[in-house]
């Protein structure tokens, strides 16, 4: 296998483990379990769970692979903190999601070659590229995974 | 910049900002803070912190970068549960521990080349990785970058 092959299957097989992880967390927790905060005045399963559905939703752009599939969850759980909307998905509504996401992931993922992930994410112009290569679609998927990471580790706190 | 330096330096970036986080987090909490439990019945700060540095600890095996720095740290931090053991170093001692570890794994981290990184970690076998070349030292660092995120996600619910 090519180095490269190699280092970006490294990177998407972390990705999957963690949505992996999720689903695991997600599936074991109870619709009532979500709705409660994951430590006294913070924020909800419900929200973090919505919080991370609408950033990976938000990865389609920046990944160039189309138009988001749930837009109507920006302002709820990125733009708002969490119990400021009174209109918010409900627990089911949420595990849909995340499971039509996640097969939606894997088919985009997959055909993608590791050389499409290294070009450039869509948030950068093409002159601040040539400087900083780092700057690709595989990076945009390193950090969401810390990002996952993160708000596993809260969720994790209402089993 | 080759492709394979390019990767290699997106990991351990990665690494690098999820360390700079946990040292913000973790200078922003007083000992008081770090004795509190991150949720009610869960692990206290103090323990997670001293299970991140006892795991990072263990990376310098798995790595081939010598011995660990902190072996006392193993049986109460990752044998044991929180609360079990009688004896725990102080706010004061694991802040210590942590900054020395993270000034010599930047040290250490330097020092190796691309193709270094891509080479076997040492719990796996030559045979081994010979069907699975992605058992190599930067897959640690990819992993223990989640472990570490996973568990800044618990600290940060201390402020």
């Amino acid at each position: 296998m090519k180095q490269t092959d190699l280092l970006v299957k490294m990177v998407i097989d972390r990705w999957n483990g963690s949505i992996v992880n999720l689903n695991k967390h997600v599936q074991a927790l109870s619709d009532e379990q979500l709705q409660k905060e994951v430590a006294p005045g913070k924020n909800r399963g419900s929200y973090i769970l919505g919080h991370l559905i609408a950033v990976h939703d938000d990865m389609l752009r920046l990944l160039d692979m189309g138009e988001k599939l749930f837009p109507e969850l920006y302002e709820i759980y990125i733009k708002q903190a969490d119990k400021v909307a009174t209109q918010t998905p409900s627990g089911i509504e949420l595990r849909a999601m995340l499971d039509k996401q996640n097969s939606f992931f894997q088919e985009k993922f997959e055909s993608l070659t590791s050389e499409e992930w290294l070009e450039k994410h869509t948030a950068v112009s093409e002159e601040d590229f040539l400087k900083e290569p780092q700057r690709n679609k595989l990076n945009i998927l390193i950090t969401r995974t810390s990002h996952l990471q993160y708000h596993l580790g809260q969720l994790v706190l209402l089993s």
